[in-house]
């Protein structure tokens, strides 16, 4: 991930990547989500303090992004929220391709909840854990062209969303084999990142990210 | 809240309420209620182990609800979804009335992650903490009937939802000032649980709640 | 019907099941149900009378449910509505099965009547009107397992509900064999109905429910 | 009525005003709407027998519309069904003006059940039953323009249907006071019904108002 | 076009057909959409000038609708605008037919701006260009045939949606061949607008449609 | 206009500003974006000959943003479309400022069409042409403070987005008035084409923004 990041980056962006302890080693389940939310919203109070511009929740399902927003002066970015906005810019409807199956419904409530409903063409599971996905890139990506050219086919799909932060550096060459857009959500958000920071944007502090109160 | 649930359970009915040593003291933002999940979940988890046949969170903000279910055989009732299924049945549009103002466009989000916004009239703050609410009862139920009534006047609500675990017993009172259907969302989603225990009704393990995998 | 609700009743509720003596003898069109509403509401004006507590119409298209509301000071439950509350508290979607595929849009117009098209993942028939599902149960039993896991591989669905008042004790040998949740609405309605006539719930007398006018 | 459709009707057109004898005298509730379904089903299944080539139901929350359709070889026009969707042609957002303020929900029901959401501004009462309006036609006239400039100031709506089938007249003049388009929906849905006539439009009978079957 | 108009209008009607001099041929993409616009506005001008009573804009995608409406005192119809609304009215959902597999999202996208995505089972393509349609008619109506069966059998649809302004004459014939209702947009939207102007019904000049400001 | 992003892009971005010499001075209705679209489709294409990475429409309507991108290898950002989905991550709702009461059912129409009606708390006006606004900064600055205090206190608006791509510049400072986030739509999009083109990001060329056909 560092690698593919510190590739795009500007020149002048100074790029910290962090990892918690504990919590899930993946996620890939509500329940892996929900453990992963305290040490995110530990990171982001931190990066408040160290004087950061911007935070990237670089993990597929923003594990406490309005919380993360509540208490954070600047930007709080969540790759899949932010993607699935730039996805909505380049075709009429996209496609999130998932690891497993079972995580489907969760990704539908997902689109759900951010209201982008809409231009949600299906969601379809290339039928691998994170892990084996990690260890075998070779065998994922032959999954991910079919369920891609699936989606194409029967659903009408325009863009694929790849929907795991661990796929950073796959959507070139997967664009250049499908014939449509394929977004990586964390360079995509990473890019918008930096542009958040340089135009000085900041979560409004008023309504949903209005600050915690002190007991 | 034990007291009133005494006061309407069956009498076969084994009532155990439990409160979480750690996490936030009342849940009055986003990231209170992101605290508030682990403890949620590490209870849910025992009360599957000891056999209980149903949990309610007793919290109005639902912390955890779709991640406990995942972990969950038995059924796991939130009393800020329960409560709004209950209220679509008794008028054409509700009102939720929460502590804050700065909690209304988070109670609307939730309303909306739900999907029932067609039945939402407003979101309206009665203006006082949790804190102060227990403290001073008086006082809170006068500010309850104001809102309350400008809910009815402006918004043409229906319904009144009593957006806090902690105004168990309240209901009846305002009801008969209010002359409209006011739900104590802790008594009502507590009878609705005795329902479901009744009934065998259990979470669907596929999908969205489906058992979370082994690592 | 009445076996059936005994079994699950508490030993305190007083049931009393009536037929109408005229109207259509199953609901399997609009027109039926057109017909069913008078019949219907002189029902619920006598319940009214007569001091009952709660009543449930226990036909799955709810005939005059609204207008029942309105002429009514107690609770009144239609077993479709409750039904597809409960239903979307067990899974991310629900299928309705209904007797006969022309009743398919009108199924789905129904539960967009009742804003809840977000959990609806599909309305599937299994192919025997009202008459041949209670002349031959096994038959029966054979072609609704068979749609609920067209509704399971297909669409994506995670709860069934058995779109027909007369299955009141199918769920529980279906939900063992599918392995998924299958509801009976009227099983679960009464329950449900008991615990709003336990916690005093009643329809809220303004606006949608309000009574009508003296001419 | 008669008066006004003699006048606007094609020279050509022959058109038969029936009154059921029994049914409730004005629809003021959804319970007046329930009573008013079978005599409105008898007419259309008589008006089927005796060749007439269209059905419109002229009472404005179109009682037993789909039933009706259902058994109706004909079309079988709604008026309010039918003023709705010619609204939506003639500005941004519409207002729907009802007799009494009780009606507002209900009237949004309808807009909703037809998925016309997006084009309602408002909903809003002139204050009279429709006994009195008829009474003090000048006095209702005067409310109309009233609550009609209110929907301009306060809810935006760009055109004012008058949501009661006995203001058939008042349009035309109410127009050049408001300087917006106000639709008599009497008027409108017969010429409406004219067209679909001469079209030879007809119900489609698959599906959702495919014919009953016998029993 | 004309041919079919005269044979359904009025006699007292008076017709004008007009074509555009420049502009795209035949309208197959957003492109040739935008290039439309402009002469389509000028004819709109002239017959303000010239004293019609309603202009019918005869291509099914309705270029340039909202501005002619803005510009115009007497009433625009467009052929798509108007022919959806009454096919909600025959059946449940209908099906748009369009010439070519790449109109197919920007034919959901128009449903959408409408807002009447409620009333749309699918939109399919007969794979042919509005030229080769014209050509080949015999080819055409049997293309047409074939995908509005797999509208019927697989999107459940009730209702075809002739999707190109050049198919007047066909629908009559497909309807009596598919028994469901099929809609020619264009003569639909004569009638409608034969009604439009003896009702005298205009566009709203507030809001959406105010004229525009002299500069 | 240049000016201030000159100030803003990276040192290594190219920039050409061009104008239109026919067409509109302003875009202030449907008539006047209408006009707009033809040369904003022959820049389009000149840019994707020159060798351009990505252009960007600056006119808050957006014209011909699809046709654009279906003659376009090369990205196109409208600044409407793109500073909405900005703004629907910096709070809950956002408030669309706009020149005049006229154009309010117009920038709502077009929020609609993009899908994103959730994330509208309003669209208010500050009432000065776009003329009036250059001519008079001091007033139009009075102007739009005082009604982004209305949206706030009235409608619950927690991000306002300048409806005018006349206003870079402004945003800073009346963020610092206002106390919550104002976004300058050129500036923000202006940012995000800079990330686009860096990320290689572009329209896909199935379905929605395929290329046209030659004819």
């Amino acid at each position: 991930m560092r690698k593919e990041l510190d590739r795009i980056k500007h020149s002048s962006t100074k790029l910290t990547v962090v990892c918690a302890e504990r919590g899930p080693e993946t996620i890939e389940s509500t329940y892996d989500e929900a453990l992963a939310i305290q040490p995110t919203l530990e990171f982001v109070e931190k990066a408040n303090q160290e004087g950061y511009d911007v935070v990237v929740i670089a993990c597929f399902s923003d594990p406490g992004l309005d919380a993360a927003r509540e208490i954070s002066r600047i930007p709080v970015l969540g790759i899949e929220e932010t993607v699935l906005h730039i996805a909505s810019m380049l075709g009429a409807r996209f496609t999130i391709l998932t690891p497993l199956s079972r995580l489907i419904p969760s990704k539908k409530k997902h689109v759900h909840t951010r209201a982008l409903d809409h231009y949600l063409a299906s969601v379809r599971a290339w039928g691998m854990t994170v892990a084996e996905t990690e260890a075998h890139p070779h065998r994922a990506k032959k999954n991910i062209l079919k369920v891609a050219r699936e989606a194409m086919d029967e659903d009408g799909t325009e863009v694929i969303v790849l929907g795991c932060a661990g796929l950073a550096g796959y959507s070139e060459n997967l664009e250049s084999e499908l014939g449509i857009a394929v977004l990586d959500p964390l360079s995509v958000t990473f890019k918008i990142a930096e542009a958040f920071a340089e135009l000085g944007l900041r979560p409004s502090k008023v309504g949903l990210y209005a600050y915690t109160l002190e007991k």
